[in-house]
């Protein structure tokens, strides 16, 4: 029996965390790298049966032109995050995958992106149910062409301003607006969305963007018999909230202030620089604070471009807290990571999960994913810890049930 | 019916710990301060029945003489931590408790604690089992005074060196012992444990000596009808460790190397200054990494004497951690701490678990209080997050068998 | 011979650079602290003469109401900054200033400043001649009152809005303006410096505001035969740029990108989270870089204010520079400063050698005062090692003229 | 007339810095790379004649075997720190130069260094008469081959520990006893020094081995018409302390406290991983707190070989001071630098410095280069900036004087 294949669609195929998907894939294929990184490669998730890494198509949308490889080489030239030899011997996947993308769609994306895409095949101007159909039958063909029993869509391309104007509740007050860029109120994000359940295949939004967010949108999952997930990997400063905030609530300290300051240079970075933009980031940055805690303290957070540290996100806490007493005291932490680093083993986690789950005839949000993101669906714990233990009873229940089956 | 009262025994009842559970009791009984940093303050604890703040008696051993109330002082004057109003509004409380203080015993202590003994009254030789004696009858003696349902008995007291001999594992050859003090392997600590089981007080150690940590002892426990729990307060560095160290396994980020640098100037870190004690000390800190990451990465953990900072531990921590194909990162945090403060409510949690837990029947090692401790007994269990909910759990049973029990 | 006195007129007589000052000058006078802080305790200022504390009077205007006692325990209770005993032994110095103070003006002081005005005295509408001439009789009734020898006026009021319009560069093009509020581009801080010079008072500007930086109200000082400096107090982050930024230089490190990012928590932190308060401050503390380092690295700096903070202003610095063989590394630095603590004594250190110099006939700019400001004034150097030799030369002269006059 | 070319003899000629000073020069030869980080690029030593990178032979010794080019790899595979091209681009001066080298001499290097001497051609027991004799013969050979105007030989070897017994004041006393290994109290690095100056080359120390620091090797110096200077490069935390002290000095803030903890895992590190080379470097980082302070605070810097940082030192900072009124403060950094990428340039400009004074007829201690060293020959003055003043004066007058020459 032929080994069945998935395909991983991204949306923003070009950026920093896809490129470095690529070229992760590459290197797991051949085996010329461990694991590290990847959740999937931890024991719980060994007998699951998921997809092998060699068995991962990838393809993709993207708005800005440039060869696929000449992206992928910045995460060492700007970064010095992915090293020369391993970017080599991706050489071939580079080209493998560069003839599978396909122009995105800049419709309702904001002007910020806008601005970027420099695809000269990007339809700068269609209707919305026209971008819809017109990705909806790229995901298609690449499923055909690659023979593959299921696509995971994710978006990881930059991050839209906030839709301008309020989402219907029910997708049947949105559908007629389809037709008219002016009145239709998703963004782009949403429409990708729309063409991932039209053609089949589940959605997943690793950004803060729009997608399949609003709820008239995560019920038409299921309706496709799709899954989704989402939205916004957790990633560095945000994952360490939800790791730290539950321990001064279990200690009973009182936290007064939480500053969160971000500085990075990547692609990313830059199109945070525009406020709407940076906008939507920063509220689902900060609002699990409140959630764990039980009360809401004084919280900031910045993002500020800073170009000379590419892919390097650091971030800077300072959180002030009281104690017995009415003692304050500090703890400040600064993290060192590389965004798409630690962002790209988390997109094929999600890739696999999904399409096992999927398999399983799981459709709908798959709430059990909770711990990957900062503004999880349909979960309101926000506690890194009983966020995992979420996954892992899955992981458990799902192994007891293949094995039950055979 | 008369409120039941209970009697908090504190070892090292003039150091900074003592104090400061001595000055927030008193706050806590008027209601002047909320009961910011209790564990027990929490929700999941609210209708378990815990002993109410003034009806906790304390009393305790110490071997340096001064007045509790200059001791408690230090608190404002050395590191600025507890106001002086505070500090003031309890002046009745040292007056009573110290007219409750009986001097200890530096039988086994190490050089360094002993050559800190300046109170006329501590006997400088005596035999093993005269210590356990006098320690035994002094206990009982508080308990039979105050008419106290149950005494806990804490060790707040200054770290020892580690014993320079094994302790046979079988207390039948231990006991033989006793009467020669230049025989006997059991340090002090582990001679206020014997004292508090023979006095059928519980016992509990907070510091990372001896105590009843040899399984001989440990056991001694359960025959005596009363409980034990330990050891070492997890308050800062250990218990961030204990929270971050879960994520990087979580997440599947590779921790190479994780290196604590403490300072502090109190008298703990005094007594930490001797080469011994600072032995004890480390192991206690350095040992839960292996434990949850599965591995063991390259550890430093330093302790230093630093007198200006007096009671405020500072530590820095630096991780260094590899995430995907390779790809070294970091993450440094600073914690700014004020260690009494921190240890204190703590120490109150612990005396009202214990003695609600002995009220219900429990007795030998609580072994569901491991979040409290850096090296939790019969526990190997080191995820703050999952320790954490194996005490929720015991609230939750507790709540539910005295709601039926009514 | 009685000794003779001078003034110190302070501008924001109840913020907390002045409460802190007032404390101090009580303190310094009775002896009860040592004079750490102050840069004219060391040695090179010794044998110049310099008022001694007991003979520095204190008066100034505000626009706020309130107690001047309860501002200043703003210090204790908000911020643990300065300890009760400290303040209640000032006790008498705060009713004797209090009986000194006048109401200060709020034309064209912004509206966040104007919102904080809520001294019943305040007048909230008047020309700006009508203000000056209110605030020079003020300044001249406290010089005779107290039989000064010379009033220096220092400006320790929140930050203003910078001006909406150019500022002639001619005084004869100002003048004709003072009558009408409406056309006068004159902040409230230059009227300041227009009454203290026609009081025969000198002005020194420890903010950002205005002041007397304009070219045309510079000139002014030396035709009133007065001393100006200014501007901008540097007591915290800027100051470790300037001490920082000349070891990149002289070690040919190019820092490509330096990143800070200020919290606190006092009033003028509040002043600055009006955007048009906070523009004037972040250009003065981001010029230097560029001037010191010959060439203009990417440099971002925010300042927020966070409550809890108080008088704390914590900064993180993130400098990123290239070295050898292009390799990048990183300086980071946190430092937590009182901000009224650091900046006080400085306001005293300028009273006394800006009276020192016009006692010498010394006025106009005082450029030598380079040092003690984030944007001096006719001074371009801005390595802190250099201005302070300037200072130490001025010292050194002037010891040797007085010396010789003997 | 053909240019006139100098020789750079390295002792330690295959550690870290050696292999980054012989990358570095290929690379400014060819002028692939911008002078980053090299003093002598900057504009106050543009005039003075220097000698260029292409003229600066490389040659040296060292102890162990191995290819150069494979040590030199090392910057790459084990700390990112030299990218692949630039190492790639040397290959053809690693041939030139290890053709240059020859086996160095363990005589009193101490246990650890021996430890490491895996050469075969070192001599394992050899007097000290001889091993100067040997390194003296090298030295002139390699002037002799390459025609070269001057030799300044660098100590860039890994720190010895300090020697055993007292340096006799009088060159006279040590001579009889450099034939017999037991009785001579000098280590490796003086012998280094003293067959330097017998071989008519200046020598430098970059660090804090004994070298040519004892008196009665420093003025021998001289006395053979070469200069000399050192010791122990400054190119970190202490250039750091060198920097920010003289700020607090100057502000008369009192500092309590300064702990400095190093954190790195290259070969130096490993060395000093024994307490006994440990301690010679501790002694050269800490005590110019106290010359510029004018007082001592308590000091604490420790220094910690862990692995997997690689060339990356890591420091550590924690500066308590206390403020106006007794407020105490902190200010904290941390200083993530490529050690040998910050060492190798200072390297380079030592040489010419060197050369170009030795040129103008200067010999003995140059005390102007202080500003390169953590303790500097024969000057007190430790503050960074006066220091680097000095280098500046010297080069003004050497400008002055070669232009009035012309």
């Amino acid at each position: 029996m032929p080994r069945q294949r998935m395909g991983l669609w991204l949306v923003g195929a070009k950026g920093g965390v896809a490129t470095t998907v690529i070229t992760g894939l590459a290197a797991l294929s051949r085996g010329t790298v461990p694991p590290v990184g990847l959740v999937t490669a931890l024991d719980p998730f060994a007998s699951l049966g998921l997809v092998d890494f060699p068995d991962i198509v990838v393809g993709g949308h993207d708005i800005r032109g440039g060869r696929l490889i000449d992206e992928a080489r910045r995460m060492w030239t700007e970064s010095r995050a992915i090293t020369p030899d391993v970017l080599d011997a991706a050489a071939d996947a580079f080209t493998a995958v560069e003839a599978r993308l396909r122009p995105g769609t800049v419709v309702a994306a904001g002007d910020m992106i806008r601005s970027l895409a420099d695809d000269v095949g990007v339809a700068r101007v269609e209707s919305p149910q026209a971008a819809i159909e017109r990705v909806r039958s790229d995901i298609a063909a690449f499923a055909a062409a690659e023979h593959l029993r299921h696509v995971v869509v994710v978006n990881v391309a930059s991050t839209e301003p906030a839709p301008a104007r309020p989402i219907p509740a029910d997708f049947a007050a949105i559908e007629p607006l389809l037709d008219d860029a002016a009145a239709c109120p998703l963004p782009a994000s949403s429409l990708y969305a729309l063409a991932s359940f039209a053609a089949g295949a589940s959605y997943v939004n690793f950004t803060p963007s729009t997608g399949a967010t609003p709820p008239a949108l995560r019920l038409l999952a299921a309706r496709h018999g799709v899954a989704t997930a989402g939205c916004d990997g957790k990633t560095g400063e945000t994952l360490l909230k939800s790791v730290l905030a539950p321990m001064f609530a279990a200690r009973h300290l009182e936290v007064m202030s939480w500053v969160g300051h971000n500085i990075f240079g990547n692609m990313d970075g830059k199109v945070l620089d525009d406020p709407r933009n940076k906008a939507t980031k920063i509220r689902s940055k900060d609002h699990l604070l409140a959630d764990i805690l039980g009360y809401a303290p004084q919280t900031h957070v910045s993002i500020e471009y800073i170009k000379s540290l590419g892919d390097w996100k650091t971030a800077w806490d300072h959180v002030h807290f009281r104690g017995f007493l009415g003692t304050p005291m500090t703890l400040q932490f600064t993290w060192q990571g590389c965004d798409s680093i630690l962002a790209a083993p988390l997109v094929i986690d999600l890739a696999r999960l999904v399409e096992r789950a999927q398999r399983d005839g799981q459709c709908g949000v798959l709430d059990w994913l909770a711990c990957f993101f900062k503004s999880p669906f349909d979960v309101t714990e926000q506690s890194f810890a009983a966020q995992f233990a979420l996954l892992e009873q899955w992981a458990d229940a799902t192994a007891r049930s293949s094995s039950s089956a055979v």
